[in-house]
């Protein structure tokens, strides 16, 4: 069982030929709206892309807004989100406040002309979402979802293997974490955003999992528990020829495993063989340049999507392939589905 | 992170004070009704019983018979099934035909007065099996469900650990593996079987996977994918205090990891720390005295039951605690419910 250092250094877009890595070095001056810890992990990651100012931050009480901008070096510091957006030295808005203020935020940093990216989840619905997308392509600026977990090498591996047939036709797909929107992104990731899924069902305490059936015999099994405990953080995407199986933590991984089928192509299962099949491990260092102090785990994997971010913008995108604005909404109607199901059963 | 062996040299009936280790040595002559692949299993596993001896094997084959009488050193072989349970020298039979077989083979032996072992699934659906429970009742014999996975020692352990509020409040668990019988039963490991699910939903490839709702905000997340492939076999059971991960394969597991809440009676997970979980990794080394060539993995855990068998109904028993008939019965209906929702959905 070799273990490999596995050093992805071209991601999706530059693969695709979109972009430049030299282009990190881009200049965004970043206005960051909300100065909670989320947003300080966010600007503390765009201190490690050489293109990247921090330019402003805002919130609505002062002296939040003056002490994020002083421990981070932001130039200018808004108790006015207003005035903030306003602010013809910022290029990007940074959304970091709750989910219900995403929609009322981006829109904010949009009608002013501003590039944004928004925390995930985008919004509080899909048809909240779709507005915000109009919002961004009437303007022709970028709107990006902050699901920053399909821009870290392991997952862009995934992704390749998937394509490269690997592990055959991916046939189902398991998940969990807390947070349904991570959980959902690995059914698409898995099988494409171009059909909705054929059936959503929910269940558990309160719906806490739920089953997406796939046209083509794809399924999606999550699980997304809302009490606190030490998750399994299992993320598993297996096919007809393998499996691959994502490292811990399952939203942030730097390691990946592929258990390729049987010499001869038959795939490895108690059916048809005793022994395990041949796995294949590979490591994703964490980029050295940053460091996110009281940080979640790998958050400073926050530097792979904030360096797509300057490389796109550079090349005049305004999305990026990682995640696209198509498979963005696809799981927002997922994850809008559940919510309303989760809502239902709260109230039944 | 030590890694501890974990020799649970007391089975759960011993532990329990009702039945004597020595009582492995207890006779029984067993009667094997199938000749197939299983039976075979299940006959070698009975070489390392010392009070077991295979009396009789009988195939509607007469040449299957005789060359698995010949094979393992079985005293008869019958070209009849009602002449092997008719044999005065036959204290016990197992059944190790087809599923839908099940039920006449079982009855046969029942009414014949023997005790019998039924493979796994116990019947077709719950209605048969409740009927055969009836007929062993009505004549006071044992019927074992083969639910052999209840006799590995990780489980047994994990079952201790959970008794002794080692994860807190177990709240949900994951399990997958092809055959559902095996992936159910883990639900009530967990949250026991006095009471049914609220609900069972059905999700995926014709009914591929299932969300078991208990009452108590218990959940189940079930996955049993019928297509051939590199299974994760997660068997996961988490709780307000921590997690319980057996190893691979999950349905004959040699190990198990508990991951234990942070000092202070915190269950660790990102939202509330950095770091990872304690983890105490068990290993539960194989018995050595039996040896099963081109068998599936850990197939010569079969043991463990067989074992059982022999303690029990030495110390008249008909019921093994590991899994007892009202358990084997809560499982047959949820698997018989989730059969019910596979056939709706594939005549869909």
């Amino acid at each position: 069982m070799p273990d490999h250092e596995f050093a992805l250094s071209t991601p999706l877009d530059v693969r695709l030929g979109q972009t430049d890595p030299k282009d990190t070095a881009f200049p965004l001056r970043w206005g960051i709206l909300g100065a909670g810890n989320v947003s300080r992990q966010w600007a503390l990651s765009l201190l490690g892309v050489p293109g990247a100012t921090l330019t402003a931050v805002a919130a609505r009480d002062k002296d939040r807004a003056d002490a994020f901008a002083a421990n981070l070096d932001v130039t200018r510091s808004f108790a006015s989100y207003e005035a903030m957006v306003a602010d013809e030295d910022v290029d990007i808005v940074y959304v970091g406040t709750k989910t219900w203020l995403h929609k009322e935020h981006t829109l904010l940093a949009l009608h002013a002309g501003k590039h944004v990216m928004c925390e995930k989840p985008l919004a509080s619905n899909a048809a909240e979402a779709a507005e915000m997308y109009a919002s961004a392509a009437d303007r022709g600026v970028m709107l990006l979802d902050g699901m920053w977990t399909r821009f870290f090498p392991a997952i862009e591996h995934a992704r390749t293997l998937i394509h490269d047939g690997a592990i055959g036709e991916p046939l189902m797909v398991h998940a969990d974490f807390f947070d349904p929107i991570y959980v959902i992104q690995v059914a698409p990731l898995a099988f494409g955003y171009e059909q909705a899924p054929s059936s959503i069902v929910t269940g558990g305490r309160a719906a806490s999992a739920a089953i997406l059936d796939y046209e083509g015999n794809h399924a999606a099994v999550l699980s997304f528990p809302p009490f606190n405990s030490e998750l399994p953080e299992v993320t598993e995407i297996f096919g007809t020829q393998g499996r691959i199986s994502l490292g811990r933590p399952g939203h942030c991984p730097t390691e990946l495993t592929l258990h390729a089928p049987r010499v001869g192509g038959v795939p490895s299962q108690y059916r048809t063989n005793n022994e395990p099949a041949p796995q294949h491990r590979f490591h994703y260092p964490l980029p050295a340049n940053v460091s996110i102090p009281s940080a979640f785990p790998n958050q400073h994997g926050f530097l792979y999507q904030a360096e797509a971010v300057h490389r796109c913008l550079a090349a005049g995108l305004v999305e990026c392939p990682q995640y696209t604005q198509a498979e963005s909404m696809h799981c927002m109607h997922i994850w809008t589905d559940i919510m309303r199901q989760k809502a239902a059963a709260a109230n039944a």
